[in-house]
């Protein structure tokens, strides 16, 4: 089915590659930006933009979902997250961003451990998506697969229009022999609202994805933070391959299920806008934005960004980085621009790179050539 | 047609390469340097070198075109550039030059998209080609795609040898619902000068460049900003890949068109004179240098180097960079040369390059074999 | 039999991959991290993990020797070190941490070239290996094939549970004019206890191992000191493909012997958890460690490294490195872990990996998919 | 005839390897290290090395010609250097080792253009070539292809055991429409001594020169400063794809010549131990060297090291560089070694990789498995 390469003689593996690897080329007519749409529609919901504000503290507070909304895209808010931890975040936020010790240090992990270790408090997961409801914008929040089963219904309850299961590898066949694990299809099936979940990061798991009902898959392993998770765990998936695969799925999934459209939404790995635009070339439907919204001026980080990875307990694989701020939430996304390299006017530059090459609408500008470059 | 690499199940692409990634190799006889001839005919004008001035402040006013014109090639002055826009742009440059914050500081394009927002005024432009018609070289001024239809009259009506349509990718079919796009077959066909026009980046768009009738194509994307380029839209289109490409529709053409030749001219990515000889090696009839002539110390960007791309007003992709000053523009093309970095004597390098190779002559070293380098 | 590269016309080579060049990807179902043991058994002697300390100075002494069996790894004493030249080595030892030169300084070269100048003395060897055997763990102590025939009765008599002729490379067929060199089929034979043999770098010679006796082979060439040994040898053995051309002898070698298993030990170029992982998925059975357990507080070396090709008397191929102290070596092992490096919590990292893509036993996992990332 | 790379659709290449790409591997039986011989021979000529030191001031002097002959090598005196232009170069030597810019200074190639534009003088020749005669050891004196014929008579004259021709590309059939090339067939044929002749650096010119009736030929182009040469001409040869292009040559002309035998001499790009392997490794018979011999506290650069190519009157593509110094010329040769980057003991690495691949000579040695490593 694909091309492998022999590593020794007893392994064979698929070659990979990156969105570094690839570049998008222009090969045919060019069009006016104007006549570009960037429009985006999931199950009943529609969005002026490809955009998904990862559920992680430093980019989405109740605040900047409800702005991300107003600015055309969707806001995730993590259920997990210092939000639902504690009843005033801002001192958090400000400790974190005041730590004084280099990116990489232990501290800085140990103190995001202790931090993270206040307990999840219910009555905040309601009150958090109420504020959001509120402001009239589409409502998203994100569990991960472990406490799915303790907080959705309070979710349910608080009433959310999309609901987000997000860890670094969800599967649709989820064993243990200690706990009943949580059985996605059953789950999906009896909620009211559209799924998105994920990180997965193959053609098969994907399409087993699919399979449970799922609205979106969330294509990934490991997020912003692939490069540590690659040095502490070995694995390591790279976004142009993966988004091609699962796009794949997409289309095969759509044969077999006579006409079901899963999104494929590129998780990870999106940081520039020239990224956003080669993850949407290799097949994605939207993009889950980290950093490139850690950038925004009204980002909860304060332009320092970390993620659920950065704060486990046993196994922390990543980081609070410094990623700068570079302007307004709507500078960042809309422009206007006095950036040379990619972190502002992320739609803007979607839009001229769809014009250059000729597209007037994300879905067909999924077969945009690309060439790989060494 | 030609080898493609899967990426993911869902995509695959041709392998791309860079000048960098490629060499020439010395493979049969060689020959004396004084043998080597460096002529180059667009039309009905003769050169001594295959070399033109990119239209870019930095490079290009009309003194220094003049200069190069004299020093054996052909300059071509940006007919929307700061020379057009300010009756002494001299202050302006010296502002540039003295801006104070590092490369790629936002502050930076922000003055720069500042200064340019000045009006193009067409008085301006028929006086600047003028002054270089009156120094007896071959005249050539360049226009966007966006302004060729409000200025070409008045740029004819001046005068021009050499007319030049140049942006980050002009298509014989540009699609608008806003405006009547310029009909490229028709404007070229009307006018009474030869055109050169491009940026161009592939067989397909190129060959239809081709039959509009132009005189020559300008291979590449986003010039010596490719970097940003690539950052911000996520296109990238290796040189040595591009050239070889377009290089190729020039002999479809030719065979389709009973005969018409069209000049290939490598814009971007020939900083040296390592790439310009491996530009012409790909297939290039002659190279549009930019930061190459930019370190000249008559260059008016006084040892910096900016582009259109780095003012566009709302999606900038270009800094304005320190590229040095290495020599008069006699030494930078002709010597005699101090430098070891390919920087200075470039027509030196390229003589001897042919030479070491065997070849006397351009076309002919156009079929001069190269190795792929990892 | 496998894919060769024409490197010229005169030559060919196979392509080698090493641990960095490879990735773990998930592919099917996930798993509790409590149901995967990591459990690895080698002749009668079973471990909790496969780890084996490396014989070298900076991180095995008696004492840590003890400590990681007692944390369930199998520690293995370099009877040619300091611990059997020197009655009391701590003084060395600070010496060795306490060198001001550079780490690549030839000062520090000479240094140790005269501190392993010391003899050895069996009685020494006697009293090490004792005061481990005392403690209740696995015995293993290590010579290089020089010294074999002149230590060996030294370490039986004084009671070794695993036997480790380790050296830069050691081959089933070794030619001498000189001195009649080890048979080490017949040596092998004649031992009661099982040995492990190596280094070793192909399946050839790997095969030629494995038929003379030994319980396990060590795959590696010149350990974590492979970037100097390349400079200075040309010698280079990616590990990717070195683990996975032996795995596929321990194979074809279980098939022409009637089912005896040899062992496969990655020896080297796993400094970080990934690595491990990585290692164990080409095909190894367990890991031999150097780096890592050389980060450990109770570390002899106190933060910094080095082997026995570093003091070598004439062509010294490795250098004292500061690899830093991250915890005590339960933390390193076990965790809980605050580096977010691949640095700690090595085990738990293992069991995530495994447990991420569905594995359950380090047999099995051997067969986990992988890709190339160029 | 080999495999070729599409760079596009106008375009291919074959792909070339550098010595950094490949790595020597061990693969069958080891050997000690006291069976293996290094021994060279040429024409009538025996040496305990296959060491032979580049015609460049940095390295050879009278003195140190005669040193690296009583050490078992072949010292060969750059005709046309500063021996030849100053009865007294010690005070240029002092001043090219005190040069202060930075090396990639333009001051300090102007200073080498004008130190070496001194006139070259014939008695200087004969007083040079005289002195290491009278040492007892091979004399050996290099001139370029330019000035072949007005000094060969001189050399001649003076008495050379050998004799080398060494320009930057020297093939078998210059053209000239200027003055009357150099046969180098009638030349080499009327001469009695055996001739040395390059670079050359492909299978084609390289046949051609064989016939010549050269004794060897050099391969490379460009020698150690093969970067700027990339930078400056656009010419790259990788080292180890033209050595093995060089050696199939070598068959194909010993088959059609009936036996003769020419010998391969890498020459550029073997700085280290490693590379120096590398390069027997992929079957040159020897190898020339330049900056690992600059390294011998007795080479005349003073731990500065420039080459021909660095002083060229209009085109100069190198640099004096600093190499630092590890030790005597003896040590950097034979050891006893404290450096663990490659650069002493030079000679005792090779014996040693051979012994670790089963080797005991060279010309075996030359067949030795390599692979690949990206």
């Amino acid at each position: 089915m694909s091309f492998e390469v022999e590593i020794g003689l007893g392994k064979r593996g698929r070659t990979a590659y990156s969105l570094d690897d690839v570049a998008v080329v222009p090969t045919r007519r060019t069009r006016d930006p104007k006549d570009v749409s960037l429009a985006w529609k999931i199950d009943a919901f529609e969005f002026e933009s490809p955009v998904i504000g990862a559920p992680m503290d430093s980019i989405m507070s109740p605040e900047t979902a409800i702005l991300l909304g107003k600015l055309g895209g969707l806001g995730v808010l993590d259920l997990e997250g210092l939000w639902t931890r504690y009843e005033n975040p801002e001192p958090v936020l400000e400790e974190i961003a005041a730590l004084e010790a280099a990116d990489f240090s232990p501290a800085n992990t140990l103190r995001l451990q202790q931090l993270y270790n206040a307990p999840i408090q219910a009555e905040l997961i309601s009150a958090r998506l109420e504020q959001i409801r509120e402001a009239g914008v589409v409502v998203a929040g994100s569990l991960s697969p472990q406490h799915t089963q303790q907080f959705y219904q309070t979710v349910l309850e608080a009433g959310v229009d999309i609901f987000v299961i997000r860890g670094t590898t969800v599967s649709a066949e989820h064993v243990s022999q200690n706990q009943e694990p949580l059985n996605l299809k059953q789950f999906i099936y009896e909620l009211d609202v559209p799924v998105i979940v994920g990180g997965v990061a193959g053609y098969t798991p994907a399409l087993h994805l699919m399979r449970t009902g799922a609205a979106g898959v969330l294509v990934g392993f490991g997020g912003g933070a692939s490069g540590t998770t690659h040095r502490s765990l070995g694995i390591h998936v790279p976004m142009a391959t993966a988004i091609s695969d699962i796009a794949e799925a997409r289309r095969d999934y759509m044969d077999e299920s006579g006409g079901r459209y899963v999104h494929v939404i590129a998780d990870g790995a999106t940081g520039t806008s020239g990224d956003i635009v080669k993850a949407l070339a290799m097949g994605a439907d939207a993009v889950m934005l980290g950093a490139a919204l850690a950038r925004a001026s009204e980002a909860p980080g304060k332009g320092w960004h970390w993620g659920p990875e950065a704060r486990h307990p046993e196994l922390p694989r990543g980081n609070r980085v410094n990623v700068g701020t570079v302007g307004s939430m709507e500078e960042v996304l809309w422009g206007p621009g006095h950036h040379t390299d990619g972190t502002s006017n992320l739609m803007g530059a979607l839009r001229r790179s769809m014009a250059t090459t000729g597209y007037s609408d994300l879905k067909k500008f999924q077969s945009v050539d690309v060439m790989v470059t060494p």
